[in-house]
């Protein structure tokens, strides 16, 4: 089964929003077999729409569209479908509930352009949002091609494919023989060139339908193997083999973030971490935070972007800030034990570094950073250069922080 | 002009990469008078990236693709486009001395396969890429068409776009007559549906070429003004109606981030600013230091994500803190002033909510936050309801703390 995503909006390609739904949509699509073949964004303009819709229908069993769904003038797609599919507007009761549902505790927000909300084509299926006043509507075609249209609101849309959409087409996929299998290695300190060297020979002689991508990413390498429409057994068996020639670069083996692993790893040993962060500036923080249950294992942060917090709160010596820098292995060093001695946790990451674009020296040019990890066995520090460019310095300081304390938690 | 914009790569296809590229180019071709009609992502697939190409550009002017220029294997788009327009892959001087000097101080990057990025297709135009191994390649067809080749590494992307391709564009296009106008205002506090009411009669009696879009995110609506091809002056007039109508809800008139208009006007009265952090998990710490300069006014922050930070560290009443609990007013209180003290900052900003999915109780279901604000006039605090899901409980307590600085600070 092969799908086509259109995502529609003028915001889409004006700039002013960053697709991040066909990323969901895709992984999601993925994991019950279907591949994504192309995704489209088009205007708010009936015309491309159409076009878009008439171009996927001809390459696939499955076009998703997400977006023009809200009560304003600028949406249009529910019109567009409702011509394309040659049918009218009714209300449908159930969507009105629906909306009465959600809208309960905020009456001011039902007017008449909430109540066009509950019109939808007389000919689709209706599924609910559970989350948002747009209805999911979709087409099942003679053929039994297939038109879901969904919210462009990222949560409504996330909700709607869990729970609503993917039972759907799991429900039409009589088997899995075609599946498609993802296997992610995540590795670290080798150029992407040479690990390709590295990997050649075995990469050249992989079996038909296996294929190797590299993803490099903020100073790691994702490896994923894929196998398409091949047996689970061979991909393992292949991944084996590559697993042996990573190992001395080797990270992680499961395609998630960093501090998801991190995480992880100290809820299975019942530890704690906290962070002191000066070039990451609360970033460290902000990713271990941001995951469901962290608040089993994370216990807080000081951000001590100015040197009279590195002094004041973390007791970082005043004679040593000023010896040898905020950017030294004395001052971070120090950073990573006040901030353990103060959250009175385990394990601690400190920061600090010249992120950018100014504050660089001959001596300590931008991208210089010193990270330290303070430990139960002691605390060790060390000094990376990682580019020119501030993004770039904070993401990948990130990365070496989460990657050394996975090493240390080994 | 026209453009459309092609990303090249299976990790688009497959959900593992969220495609930022085209949200960027799109507004700096928009910067320069150019309209993006469409984009379209396609794997690493010569079928699909000639055929993609072929639709492109039968429809635009200028066709840009990204990605699928790396040194290894998996990596298709130069030799599909040496395909494409007939020619052959040749050494290019210029590209090799200047990935030698990009890698000077790497030697151990260059092997054979780094070599193989100095070959580019004979009958293409290129351009130097100053951060990166992969040259950017551009072809300028008879008729006036032009085919511009990018990688796909964002920052080096980025950098191509502002130094290397949007001169080229900027140089050809003759007049700016039909130039591309937007204009954004920032509005909070009321929802979609009933500001499209208040708006709907100016909005029906826009003149031809201007079009309102309505943008809701993290409890707050950017409303964009668009002219394509009308006067800047009819634009401007248009916008003063709308600021007038929108007045009650006015945050900001400028398309910036809600930190980088806190940092402009921190900088601008010459004051500093710390945040305790409990729900937002230093998220809003990150994003103040996001930007560059927030040294300036920025000093530090306290992620009190444990209970034991909130007391040990801020010195928030242990009495309180069983007697409320962390998400009430008078933690939170203690909290913003606790951060100021400590950090010695002008002003401060504390976060305590329930963002879930578990925590949540009858009397504070998730999605209660408490907010407080403390300044030199005092401090202040405000609860809100946000919402039942984890990220958007986050977001959109960033943004009402931002906003409520904002008024303070006005």
């Amino acid at each position: 089964m092969q799908a086509e995503i259109i995502t529609i909006g003028d915001e889409l390609l004006i700039g002013q929003v960053v697709d991040t739904n066909s990323a969901f949509m895709a992984q999601q699509l993925n994991s019950v077999g279907v591949e994504v073949e192309r995704v489209v964004s088009v205007h708010d303009d009936a015309e491309q729409i159409a076009q878009a819709l008439d171009d996927a229908l001809t390459r696939a069993d499955i076009v998703i569209t997400t977006g023009g769904l809200g009560p304003t003038k600028d949406d249009i797609t529910k019109h567009v479908l409702c011509n394309y599919f040659h049918t009218r507007l009714v209300p449908d009761a159930d969507v009105e509930a629906n909306i009465r549902r959600i809208y309960a505790d905020r009456p001011q927000v039902l007017n008449r352009l909430t109540e066009t909300q509950w019109l939808v084509p007389e000919n689709c299926r209706v599924l609910q949002n559970r989350v948002g006043s747009a209805p999911l509507m979709y087409w099942h075609l003679d053929d039994g091609r297939q038109v879901f249209c969904l919210p462009g609101v990222p949560y409504e849309m996330e909700i709607a494919i869990r729970e609503q959409i993917l039972p759907v087409i799991k429900s039409q996929i009589s088997n899995l023989k075609f599946q498609i299998n993802h296997r992610t290695i995540l590795v670290s300190g080798i150029p992407e060139s040479s690990l390709a060297i590295v990997l050649e020979d075995w990469e050249n002689a992989l079996p038909e339908g296996l294929h190797l991508a590299y993803l490099p990413k903020d100073g790691t390498i994702r490896l994923r193997l894929s196998g398409y429409g091949v047996p689970t057994e061979l991909v393992e068996q292949e991944k084996a083999k590559l697993m042996t020639l990573v190992r001395e670069w080797f990270v992680a083996e499961e395609d998630k973030p960093l501090e998801v692993l991190v995480g992880e790893r100290l809820k299975a040993l019942g530890k704690t971490i906290s962070t002191a962060e000066s070039c990451t500036g609360g970033t460290l923080a902000s990713m271990l935070a941001r995951h469901p249950g962290s608040s089993q294992f994370y216990w807080g942060s000081v951000v001590s972007y100015d040197n009279s917090v590195k002094a004041n709160v973390l007791g970082v010596n005043k004679q040593d800030l000023q010896t040898y820098g905020a950017v030294s292995e004395q001052v971070v060093r120090q950073m990573a034990d006040g901030v353990r001695r103060l959250c009175g946790t385990d394990y601690a990451i400190a920061t600090s570094g010249i992120a950018g674009p100014t504050g660089g020296t001959a001596d300590k040019p931008v991208g210089t950073v010193w990270i330290a990890w303070a430990t139960p066995q002691g605390t060790t520090a060390e000094c990376f250069h990682l580019g020119s460019l501030r993004e770039q310095v904070i993401a990948r300081t990130c990365s070496k922080a989460l990657i050394g304390l996975l090493h240390r938690l080994a």
